[in-house]
């Protein structure tokens, strides 16, 4: 399948990071740029028409999406997200825009005209990498994320939102709800990597996804009180430290009681000096599990165990993917396509959330590493997972 | 005291950061520069003859240091270091030098004529909080930390001590031990700003150091395996900020246990992500003690809680101070002088494990808080200061 081994080449490069292998892609940095030149170099190549939309997500489309609109038959939109977490793999994301023009070009080959138009998208800051908040680009045209809260976000270094899409050559004052992008979108159908092992049990390269779980991360900001590592008796001391270790301790003791899972992976110690007592911890907690309420209740745990509240950065409830969508596609790839639930968020859910009509397809990930360099998929379960994504266009587009 | 008041405030911008007040004077770097350009103007003003030694301190002497070596006399020299912890205070260090200068000044106000060479020093590197290892100016000339050591130790972003000397026009070639320099000392007195209360408990502006405590820093790896947030299972993660919170417990239990001081106050994660399982967690351990068998043992059980073996960054034994030289001192100065023994590592406790006769004088601190922007001290305590530090040089220099 050399459509989909050229594009994939290509994206190998960018935003790699030499030491660790990983790759860094964060939104609105020069990397995101070089991965949206891709992707809209490919749209021309393709002679599709490539539009931004309100929140910088960028889509190509064969074939005229307002006119299907007019008509009351809006388009199939396929793809995924380029951006990536910090030392990320090349699956998570990258595999469904690769694998959307692949589709498009297969679709082609077999002198396949859609009844209805076909987008590829390219949905912005999926992650939350750089921002905090997970599937930024989706949540803002379908309204999940306020204009004005996203403007407002901060990077590590204190960059706003709004200032790295000014920098980037996006204005930011635009941002917001999308009513004309959402309305051409007549079904999603977004692939991605498999981030766990399901289908690797299951024998099957490919699956359809059921739900996603419920969803939040949290901020707890635990304070202290700069001092002397070597001249402050134990018991002067306010150490923020010691709260971070029970925040720790508690995260995974509460995913356990409720059968969900909960982590924090990101923290940042103020001053961090070796000899110095930290002034302040800021910790971020990510839980999910198959029930909302006990998903909360583990963040309340979690914080009481810093003896904090916690600051709701994002929540998004049970997602469950439309049925009979999934039916139909089940039916017109083959019915022993094997259906998942899954701990990952993803664009797909958030316009799912928003009413539309979504599905998502996984491949195969034989270790079930994902987010982490070590992230992979067989070249041979990636070809089958376009011809399944040909196959789900070729249906809803007939 | 308007010389030391003068001088106090030109050092007051420096390094200073707007948003928490507090100090960021990190070897090598731009601010160093401007420190050190000050230190320079300072001697220059004095008639003092600048020169730096082997491992880049500035050395400011009032007389010929050499002729006094030569005769069998070498000189007494006074100060202190200038740079900072991240977001550290005003006084840590800098009161030293400044009062050094102002001591200078006093005695030349009084037409004192010093039967030795008098030295003005500025120890670079005191903190190690760029490089790691504290006292770095102090230890490469008596040897205690070696040359090519010191010239591979990497910042946060990589850089070497090699490489930032090079940066700031001080050829790192030529550092290591450094006889010529450490025999012009014929002693030492470092006056610093007390990091405790135990000046404010005995109502006495200055006071006069016994022992440093034994101190060691050591470095935990503890490894994880990076993985996705909500899609790994707990049974199959290998996340090293468990290991993390079991370090910075341990620390403190076995600083109570031990009647030490132990903090975990720098940490580094990777990659850092809100939704990203740690693929790695570095943590740093500092912990001083009356004892060094005991402030060894808590970095062995410290290790052991994350599973890990500590590697040592730095240890300094128990440093007494030279006890004819401190109560020659006390007499010249007062007998009433209260005598400390402190938690903090300083140059003089290093100069004085090469054996060179060294006291300290300290200078009360109403909160006791240092290594913080909220680090302070009393003008009227800085002048008594001074006045102690020249009492000093007047009987050591007579």
């Amino acid at each position: 399948m050399p459509v989909f081994d050229n594009l994939w080449s290509e994206l190998a490069p960018i935003g790699r990071h030499a030491a660790t292998g990983g790759y860094r892609r964060f939104a609105w940095t020069s990397e995101d740029a070089v991965l949206r030149e891709w992707f809209a170099s490919h749209a021309a190549a393709r002679g599709l028409d490539l539009t931004l939309d309100r929140a910088g997500n960028q889509w190509a489309w064969w074939g005229d999406p307002d006119a299907a609109v007019a008509a009351g038959d809006p388009g199939v939109v396929i793809g995924s997200h380029l951006d990536s977490v910090p030392d990320g793999g090349a699956f998570d994301g990258p595999l469904g825009v690769v694998s959307a023009f692949a589709a498009v070009d297969a679709l082609r080959a077999d002198g396949f005209t859609p009844a209805r138009p076909v987008g590829v998208v390219n949905f912005g800051d999926e992650e939350g990498a750089r921002f905090g908040v997970a599937c930024a680009g989706s949540r803002i045209i379908c309204g999940a994320l306020a204009g004005e809260r996203a403007r407002g976000l901060r990077d590590g270094a204190g960059v706003t939102m709004a200032e790295a899409m000014q920098h980037s050559g996006f204005a930011p004052s635009s941002i917001g709800p999308d009513a004309e992008t959402l309305a051409r979108i007549g079904t999603f159908v977004e692939l991605h990597v498999e981030q766990g092992r399901a289908l690797v049990d299951l024998d099957a390269p490919v699956g359809l996804a059921s739900s996603i779980w419920p969803h939040g991360r949290w901020r707890l900001d635990l304070l202290g009180e700069a001092n002397h590592a070597g001249t402050t008796r134990l018991v002067d001391r306010r150490d923020p430290m010691l709260n971070l270790a029970a925040v720790i301790q508690a995260a995974r003791s509460a995913a356990e009681r409720y059968g969900a899972v909960a982590t924090v992976g990101k923290v940042r110690v103020e001053p961090n000096g070796v000899n110095a007592i930290a002034s302040a911890v800021t910790a971020w907690l990510d839980a999910r599990g198959p029930h909302e309420d006990d998903v909360r209740r583990i963040a309340e745990v979690v914080a009481a165990a810093g003896g904090v509240a916690a600051i709701e950065e994002s929540f998004t409830g049970d997602t469950g993917f439309d049925a009979p969508l999934r039916d139909r596609l089940s039916g017109a790839l083959g019915s022993q396509l094997p259906v998942l639930a899954t701990g990952a968020g993803h664009d797909a859910g958030i316009l799912a959330s928003a009413g539309i009509p979504t599905a998502m397809l996984f491949v195969r990930n034989p270790t079930g590493v994902s987010h982490s360099p070590a992230e992979y998929a067989e070249l041979d379960d990636c070809h089958a997972g376009v011809a399944a994504l040909t196959g789900a266009v070729r249906e809803l587009a007939s």
